[in-house]
């Protein structure tokens, strides 16, 4: 897949559903931050400081070992990309919403590195000269690293980085130096929400030393019952203590989500299996749907999937309906901006597509109006 | 159809969508009450009377001039049905609510005679003698009026009716004198109601000499939208007059109606489209319905598909669902008394399976649970 399908399509392969606790895991991250030597933090590279790191890494990937092991890649410009493709990509969660803000060195500085299977995205210029990030479905914490590890070693071969002995890798931040590795899961727990636990089990796990984030990182909500449960300190660890640990904590989470999922089915089976089936009705026929009511909806429908109460689409679906609720997303569909009534429009179509071609039923079937479109077609582009 | 698919099944012939104005008008209706000369008034009758009464009735519908217009029908003590397949009776329109309290005579000597496409019933020992009723669907006043008067006077050929050169047929209550007709019909607004035009209309409706009642009759709400409207005094008009006073009140009404549900599609398309699907789609989907809800999604539905908004179930099956979620027709299908909750699942199993049925989807697709049955045999039974 190249960058332009990545931009096109909301399916990304970390949505698979047929990865490890998938019914819990949506996706586990591993993210090195790395920093050339010789050279300022991204924050204070003059422009030749910050063309050259741009240059050096786009040499860098371009390495005939690196690209036997992850593709024909090249670094993109984010200048040459439209405002929208940008916002496509943190929504599908392949560049951090702060690389398009004001971390790390100017917009014209900027660049990124997608391998087709989206598995691995370097960032050049966030807030370290490189944001080595891979993204594996399910809780795969080990193989996300790894695989960080090896596009790491491979660079390594072309790149100098900043290293000290005494503290590991130098970064920008002192709470990435040393292995400037963070972990990260992101969960699904609407089990925990319903039952109103999930304050009491998330705040157990920042008492272990990790963060709770919502959906798109720091300072965001966690709209969908998703959170990012990650690793605080990265100095005085190694890498395998830092995806174990997290790794064990987010079992700890699975099995909690797993138990409110089976005491919420166990206790009120008409009652969950209302609200799912209600929620999937409504994706399936609404007109008008905002982003919160959309996401909150997809959740539900999640959760009927996974706890059984529902024959609905399976979970792959239901996480690119995260994406195409989101606004870049359905401004990209539509090609220009859009009123938030006709975003709503927009949005409510697409699901209902999207929904209705997962579900045995046609989209055209029940409505008195067809796009034209199918899912299906957009989703082989 | 015999008394006991009446009872069974939740259709009935005036619930058909091809009728006139059927988009407005659910139903016409015609009632004669008379009086047998030479009787007190039911309330007033002695046991023997009473039962004189029933057995004259019992005969003249065993003449053979009416059995070849009105088919093979006997007359039906109230004692011989169980109390749950009284109330549907009510639930479906075919005997009035005061029939099974405490209007006309005592219990014991009340009886039914029904057609067997029950177009025709008629109540023995309500607040008359004999309440001869006729239902057609859709704007069909004429027809039904006619069809009452046939069987009036099939009936005349052995009974003898109360009647007076000066002030016509006499009843037991002084607004049913002269003629004895209360013509109705039975309308659908919900155009009206989103506007808030209804009551605006139904008091000009008032002020023409007609009432406007809910959906049981007297002292019952608007529930599902549905009104029903009919003449309030007998004496001093001809049969035509009041059939044809309420059919042009009706027209007028109609035409409001179709105006307001135009005006919301023009304005606010998206609005209309997202509530009847919406409607559609937790009615397909719900697992648990209470009896308003339930009432309010199938009106939104039968708007929606009548304003062209909606590829829904047609009119006829969304009239079925009315009576089925009923509190009666469940206890019939369920076998035994319910709890609220146990109601109001299996009106959503219920209503599930028959809009399911409808509407090209199979009703266990969608859905971790079925209950075996498929609606299309029930309603064949």
């Amino acid at each position: 897949m190249s960058l332009k399908n990545t931009l096109q399509s909301p399916y990304s392969q970390w949505m698979e559903d047929d990865a490890p606790e998938s019914d819990v895991v949506i996706s586990s991250r591993a993210r090195l931050a790395r920093s050339l030597a010789g050279y300022p933090f991204p924050h204070r590279l003059s422009p030749e400081q910050a063309e050259q790191v741009i240059q050096a890494v786009s040499l860098a990937v371009r390495n005939a070992e690196f690209r036997t092991r992850f593709g024909d890649v090249e670094l993109v410009r984010m200048t040459e990309l439209s405002p929208v493709d940008r916002w496509i990509l943190v929504e599908k969660h392949l560049i951090s919403p702060g690389f398009l803000k004001n971390t790390g060195s100017s917009f014209e500085y900027k660049g990124l590195v997608l391998t087709p299977d989206e598995q691995l995205s370097i960032m050049v210029n966030e807030e370290d000269h490189l944001r080595i990030q891979c993204l594996f479905p399910g809780l795969q914490l080990e193989a996300a690293a790894r695989t960080a590890d090896e596009a790491d070693s491979l660079l390594e071969k072309t790149l100098d980085f900043a290293f000290s002995d005494r503290i590991g890798y130098l970064t920008a931040c002192p709470t990435n130096v040393g292995t400037g590795l963070r972990a990260s899961v992101m969960v699904h727990l609407p089990g925990l929400v319903l039952l109103g636990q999930v304050k009491e089990v998330l705040t157990t796990v920042s008492r272990l030393g990790l963060t709770v984030r919502g959906l798109f990182g720091e300072g965001t909500d966690a709209v969908g019952n998703l959170f990012q449960v990650s690793n605080q300190v990265t100095l005085g660890h190694r890498e395998s203590e830092i995806t174990g640990n997290l790794a064990s904590v987010t079992r700890q989470v699975i099995e909690q989500e797993r138990s409110a999922r089976q005491q919420l089915v166990r206790q009120m089976p008409v009652v969950m299996r209302d609200r799912v089936g209600r929620a999937l009705g409504i994706l399936k026929h609404a007109h008008t749907l905002g982003v919160e009511e959309a996401m909150r909806l997809i959740s539900d429908v999640r959760l009927g999937v996974m706890a059984g109460l529902l024959k609905g689409p399976p979970s792959r679906v239901l996480l690119e309906l995260m994406v195409i609720t989101r606004p870049s997303y359905l401004v990209r569909v539509s090609g220009r901006e859009l009123s938030p009534p006709e975003w709503d429009e927009l949005r409510a179509t697409l699901v209902r597509e999207l929904v209705n071609a997962h579900s045995g039923e046609h989209p055209g079937a029940q409505d008195g109006r067809d796009t034209g479109r199918r899912p299906e077609e957009k989703k082989k582009i």
